[in-house]
């Protein structure tokens, strides 16, 4: 396709795919779109057999490595203390008496914590460089940040190993910033995107973004995100300015990804009206599956979300116990259960591999296309 | 152009336009799309003056009239009472006490309040079929309701005068009730919109209705809504699925239009985060321009906003003072004022006339369809 994300990333079609799994990552550029690999979560030993195993399997394709290295969070600039220990009570007892409710035991939570540390490291600077030195040793042909302007060190990298460096934005003006900053590719992110978005709307973020950029003559490539699981979704942001589509959310259901079997059944269950937008699971808002543990967070008296990444330190360790339960068949677990999902989830109603979807998003761009043409025949 | 809405209404361009303004109306029918006149705030003697005005400028071009007959309000089924016996006073002082801090005398407004009566009095089934009767003696060529099923006396005088009839969903599951019940077209409108708004964003919203009517076999077509303002925008929609656009906050600040000229100055600089989807205005939530009125009522603390229609006879007197002060240059008003838009505001920009602003559409449509095909090109 005549696309400069195609030819800057020397990929067929220009669909990438967020994912955790390394599997979707590698069915993904092997069917001639890009995978991303979400490294935020890993240590940096993690990363490096993730990264061992997608070169060993993914042919010479090319692939990318996303990390969230936020502008601001609780703690930033600090050496990288115990995050444990600024939990309030009043969250943890909040947790622990709706997990309850639902006759999920709670105990342990406080141990599954500091497990979880290495997730607030690594958005501090000197946990995300052990992430980049990681990640800069593989052939990666890709580098992005999830949240806000990427540090330094990780454009300094990306110029320094000639590997594009993309970034999320959720409004026109972080766009603009993000542009000043020297990125290469920009992820405009809609309000209906699953994980951390902004307020507008991808259908009219993408052409503001692309009118911005156009009035100071930049020609900087736009990345569409935000409810996007069709090809006929990512025609039409590309109708409107974008160069090709970012996406997440849909390759959740897809038989290679990791998703707890539970959650990928209420994915595929679900409607476009099934998600919320909550800052309850990360500190920052971020699109969610509802279900009873986002409701409760949501409704009046529940405590105000701890800044990022304090609020993970209560929700993650809560959320893999409820995970691994619903996955043995606990019913209350089973109700819990959430994920990061876009409105998108709305139209996803099959599961499929994560090549075929690449290549029905192919198929209907082009009925999508010829669809619109259909409306000038004479 | 070769869809189903031209040939349904006789219009070139399948781009409708929701206004409350007469000259907008007859300037984007006689421009080759269709003006639908917004009547559900005029008693219907006004009604009678304005079709007919229409009429007499219209050239023969097709037009529609639009209402809003919602399924749940206060006092539905009940004879049109005072609803301002029913305003509780906490109300009352919340808002006399937010004109005062911008210097906004409150003083007068019970009065408006009695005179605003006839919007709610349209809303029962016995105020709606006067303006239905008024509607119908026009040769309107559309006939649309804003809010939920039409009744069904919409829909046997739609049937009687052959006149098509349209309704406004937020849902999937509500398109398919509307479908059921029997309109001819379907507004899917996204909660990017001004106005009265779901959730779900456009670039999901459509072709989530378009699967499902398709799932079912139905045909009935779909003009998309919800932050649609450029040719572009309506080419993306129409790229999955829509048969054409209907459009609301374009028209605003356009020549034509009887905005007040510092809204309208506020609209043209604002950008797409500058809206808020808000209860505070009519009782159900509807986007509009966040001023220091939308942050009060969003406040904490602020009282919870009165079903429909109450809420209108507290904030319309209060937001119709505040326009004629902020139109005779009154700083407190000037900051106050605000008005249903959507998302799109952000790439309104520039003051045009009515006809231009269709012209406009149509050439960014063909921009968009050739951009789509230019990616495909060898």
């Amino acid at each position: 396709m005549q696309s400069p994300i195609c030819a800057m990333l020397g990929i067929e079609f220009p669909l990438l795919a967020f994912s955790h799994c390394r599997d979707v990552v590698v069915a993904v550029s092997k069917a001639g779109g890009m995978g991303v690999f979400g490294a935020a979560a890993l240590p940096p030993e993690r990363l490096e057999e993730e990264l061992a195993w997608i070169d060993a399997h993914i042919g010479g394709r090319p692939y990318g490595v996303d990390l969230i290295v936020p502008n601001s969070f609780a703690g930033k600039g600090e050496a990288a203390s115990s995050g444990a220990a600024q939990i309030p009570e009043s969250h943890l007892k909040f947790a622990a008496d709706l997990l309850g409710r639902f006759d999920v035991d709670a105990s342990g939570l406080e141990t599954a914590m500091e497990a979880r540390q290495s997730f607030g490291d690594n958005m501090h600077e000197e946990g995300a460089a052990r992430l980049l030195e990681v990640a800069f040793r593989h052939p990666i042909k890709l580098i992005a940040n999830a949240l806000g302007v990427p540090p330094p060190l990780m454009l300094e990298l990306g110029k320094r190993h000639n590997v594009p460096v993309a970034a999320l934005v959720g409004t026109r003006d972080h766009a603009l910033a993000q542009v000043r900053a020297g990125v290469d590719i920009l992820v405009v992110a809609g309000g209906e995107a699953g994980g951390h978005c902004g307020e507008v709307a991808t259908m009219v973020l993408v052409p503001e973004v692309a009118a911005a950029l156009d009035a100071i003559g930049d020609t900087t490539p736009i990345l569409a995100a935000g409810g996007i699981v069709t090809g006929r979704q990512m025609a039409a942001a590309m109708a409107m300015g974008a160069h090709g589509a970012w996406t997440g959310s849909v390759w959740l259901t897809t038989a290679e990804a990791e998703t707890n079997p539970v959650v990928k059944e209420k994915l595929l269950a679900a409607s476009a009206r099934d998600t919320v937008r909550s800052k309850s699971r990360t500190g920052k808002p971020s699109r969610q599956l509802r279900s009873p543990w986002t409701d409760a967070w949501e409704a009046e008296g529940a405590p105000k979300p701890l800044p990022m990444p304090l609020q993970s330190l209560v929700s993650e360790p809560a959320l893999r116990k409820v995970d691994k339960l619903a996955e043995g068949g606990h019913e209350g677990a089973k109700a819990l259960a959430t994920y990061w999902v876009g409105q998108g989830v709305g139209l996803m109603n099959e599961a499929m591999g994560a090549g075929q979807v690449v290549q029905a998003f192919k198929q209907d761009w082009i009925v999508a296309c010829e669809r619109l043409n259909g409306f000038l025949e004479e």
